[in-house]
């Protein structure tokens, strides 16, 4: 017996929230359209994974949408600490990197995971990597966050905006992957709250997006940008690679079960560059932005 | 009580490996040197990092020398199935990008580990990752690693090129790094070899690698090159990078017991690139390099 809302309602809706991704990235891009790339998963379900290239602000762009099914395998059974023989699981999974050094990357995701034992739970989360950071666009992406956060529940912001800070850091750079967000897992587990409250809290931080990237595209994308600035990008998106492919949970997960390495991989930028021992010149826009890579910064109060 | 060659003599010969690569490298280059970066850790012992970027021939190339020594950690006991509260390890790693997508890159690594107990072993290999596959010039590279391998041990060279197949592999790709070479760990542990032996073939290796990618860059190094094999030559580079970030044992353990992150990333490229779903061109150079980035190629006498 499934509580409301169903596997079928979650799935609709997350297809719907990539759809609508889709359609308001393309029209503000103006030029790059998403292809569409259906995939089946051996072992049951599949997705559909759309991906943008050369737009007129998105160099690479990659909204992925899955619902899978099938047996818990014994590694999927230990990494999720879940003992059930059958899973299902559905999501969107969002990275996108911009051709201009003053737009940030973004990220976000939303999922959901059930068993046949009765276990289920959300996950996402979203967080904004810029190369070069502007307190008040940090600031106003937090704020956007914890009024989506607010509406459900007051304490929501701060916790997931402390995870967020956990998660997307990179140990060994001993920085944040940018200016952080919300991240949370394991929600509505054992029912420790409403399933309908945390599917429509997701469905929200879904809608929301478009509203939140395309207000910071608008305000950075016809910013001129010289060579020395496009080297730094690439500098940071080696960074977002590191932590991609050393730290991120989903992406390790993904590649170690045989996932679709194409559509696990998409969130790579076009173009990444490492340079030995780079060390910006003190008081540059780039040594101004390391500095506030760091956990711990309250974007809302402190500019 | 130490066996003959104790660890001051094999940090001596190892450091003056280091010294010999890095001066063959350079007089082959013809323009690039390599900068001297000395480093210490905290808890014992240092290394000494040599970086070339932009010489004639080669982009971007790291050879690293270390000698460290320290408390044996909860971490590093589980990782290395050790037992001992004291450890000393010694190695040269190297990575060379070259510039020109016809001349291959090029990993070596030959490094010994010992703890207080008196457990003690050395560990190392070498491979090849031609952008574009030339079937002699692989069967050159391998032969010379068999004349260094039989030197010592008939058996070896086989042993040690299954093991290089079965390591530098990428499960998500289904491919090998490239044409492969040798690997070899723990070898003379439990006094399995006398440790002399393994200490004059880990020697030879080394001494033998400056012969063997200077002769690979003479065969290439005046290619003409055009932006399609560039662009070709930046996705290899990426396919690198996902190995190393996500497969390589020396580079994870390295990062995640908190090692000179500079010291073990200095084997990312310059530049690499990512396209979502890249399938070269039925037939094309491209697509013959794919198809033999498979394991059990006998480089040796298939061709």
């Amino acid at each position: 017996m499934y509580s409301v809302p169903d596997r079928f309602e979650i799935e609709k809706s997350y297809r719907e929230i990539q759809s609508l991704i889709c359609e308001k990235m393309e029209s503000c891009d103006g030029r790059g359209t998403f292809i569409k790339d259906e995939w089946s998963r051996r072992g049951g379900g599949g997705g559909l994974t759309r991906v943008m290239s050369e737009g007129n602000v998105l160099e690479k762009a990659g909204v992925n949408f899955s619902a899978v099914e099938g047996e818990v395998t014994p590694m999927m059974a230990k990494s999720l600490k879940v003992d059930a023989a059958w899973f299902f699981a559905t999501g969107v999974s969002i990275v996108m990197h911009p051709k201009n050094p003053n737009v940030p990357i973004i990220h976000m995701n939303v999922r959901y995971f059930e068993t046949d034992d009765g276990t289920y739970w959300f996950g996402g989360g979203i967080d904004l990597t810029p190369h070069y950071i502007v307190n008040d666009q940090a600031s106003y992406f937090h704020k956007k966050l914890k009024q989506v956060c607010d509406k459900y529940e007051p304490s929501w912001y701060d916790k997931f905006k402390k995870e967020a800070d956990d998660y997307f850091f990179i140990p060994h750079r001993n920085e944040t992957r940018g200016v952080g967000g919300i991240f949370y897992d394991h929600l509505a587990e054992h029912n420790s709250l409403p399933k309908q409250q945390i599917f429509d809290f997701s469905c929200d931080l879904g809608r929301a997006f478009p509203e939140i990237y395309t207000h910071l595209i608008a305000l950075n994308r016809d910013e001129p940008f010289n060579e020395h600035q496009k080297e730094w990008q690439k500098l940071r998106r080696g960074r977002y690679v590191e932590f991609n492919l050393v730290y991120d949970r989903g992406t390790r997960f993904g590649l170690m079960s045989n996932g679709r390495t194409e559509s696990i991989l998409m969130s790579l930028p076009k173009e990444a560059n490492w340079f030995y021992d780079f060390n910006p010149k003190e008081g540059s826009p780039e040594e101004l932005t390391l500095r506030n890579l760091k956990k711990g910064v309250d974007w809302i109060n402190a500019f």
